[in-house]
């Protein structure tokens, strides 16, 4: 039995982006996203949505680039200072003593402390009301050295990265259900 | 340090979207959808990206309508069987034991048995390569009667929903990490 909740911006998970440009003066800044995610493979492209009145939204659109840095589960009380402050009246690299990183491939700061970053050149924009979709070709995923990458695909408990909760708080991620591609097998006979 | 692991579809969390759609001949179908996620207030959107191939494309192009079915660990094995075959050829609902309602706002099913229901009408499409980006308004979100939302949130652990993880296997939600708009407080100082 289900009951109505209205239409509202409920979904799970959520993820907990750092995303990372330069301001109009040159600044490195961060902003949290919680909306967005990967939405092609060829070429390989990645969205957030961001409103116009966000210091970010500026800079994405000036200089046609930003960076995804993904937070793991130590980097939470950063996320959510990020979330709570405005680039326009606080250097949140410095008051959460995280270490801004020039891409080498876009022009657009990284997050030097998360385990996986997501450098992106602006793709397209769609204005879809109060938030821009902002969809960035994948330049590349630079991560952390001691991430095995060897069979193409990383340990996601290893990254440790954060869920958003639109209920309020922040989740690590928990234990396997089980592989993809072959659990869902059995169901076929 | 950190390695570069090329222009590739990585990111973290990713959700595990059961798509509901009408096929062409009215049948209930479904995919799971990891590239998507919510993508403005106001109108309230969630996105999907679909490759063209996908049974479910037609389907939303010629009703402009889908659902996104949240499930929850224990359809884990129906989600992986759901990503792994066509509607084209397998009625999934009835091979996975799911069951289709067919939404009071849409013209498109959603999957009873999921905590949480996401009923969208088409809003705007985007062609950005090898998918196009679907944007929904949000018509309604439906819970499960007994999911608590008196106070205008839901426990992300009794929703239970499931993190598709890139490298190959399905997650539950571990453990909180603290409350947001709280635990960055501690920084401003």
């Amino acid at each position: 039995m289900k009951k109505s909740l209205g239409a509202r911006t409920l979904s799970f998970p959520l993820p907990a982006f750092l995303v990372g440009s330069y301001d109009e003066e040159g600044r490195a800044n961060l902003m949290t996203a919680a909306w967005g995610g990967i939405v092609c493979s060829e070429p390989p492209c990645l969205a957030v949505a961001i409103r116009p009145s966000r210091w970010t939204f500026s800079a994405i659109v000036k200089n046609k680039a930003f960076t995804v840095s993904i937070p793991n589960s130590r980097l939470a009380a950063a996320v959510d200072y990020v979330g709570m402050f405005s680039g326009k009246d606080h250097d949140k690299f410095a008051r959460t003593g995280l270490t801004p990183v020039k891409s080498d491939l876009v022009n657009a700061p990284y997050v030097d402390e998360s385990p996986l970053i997501i450098e992106c050149q602006l793709h397209n924009s769609l204005e879809l009301g109060s938030h821009t979709l902002f969809v960035g070709c994948i330049a590349d995923v630079k991560a952390e050295a001691d991430l095995d990458f060897s069979r193409g695909s990383l340990d996601i408990n290893e990254v440790d990265p954060i869920i958003y909760n639109s209920g309020g708080d922040y989740h690590k991620v928990g234990a396997s259900l089980g592989k993809a591609y072959s659990i869902g097998m059995a169901l076929k006979a």
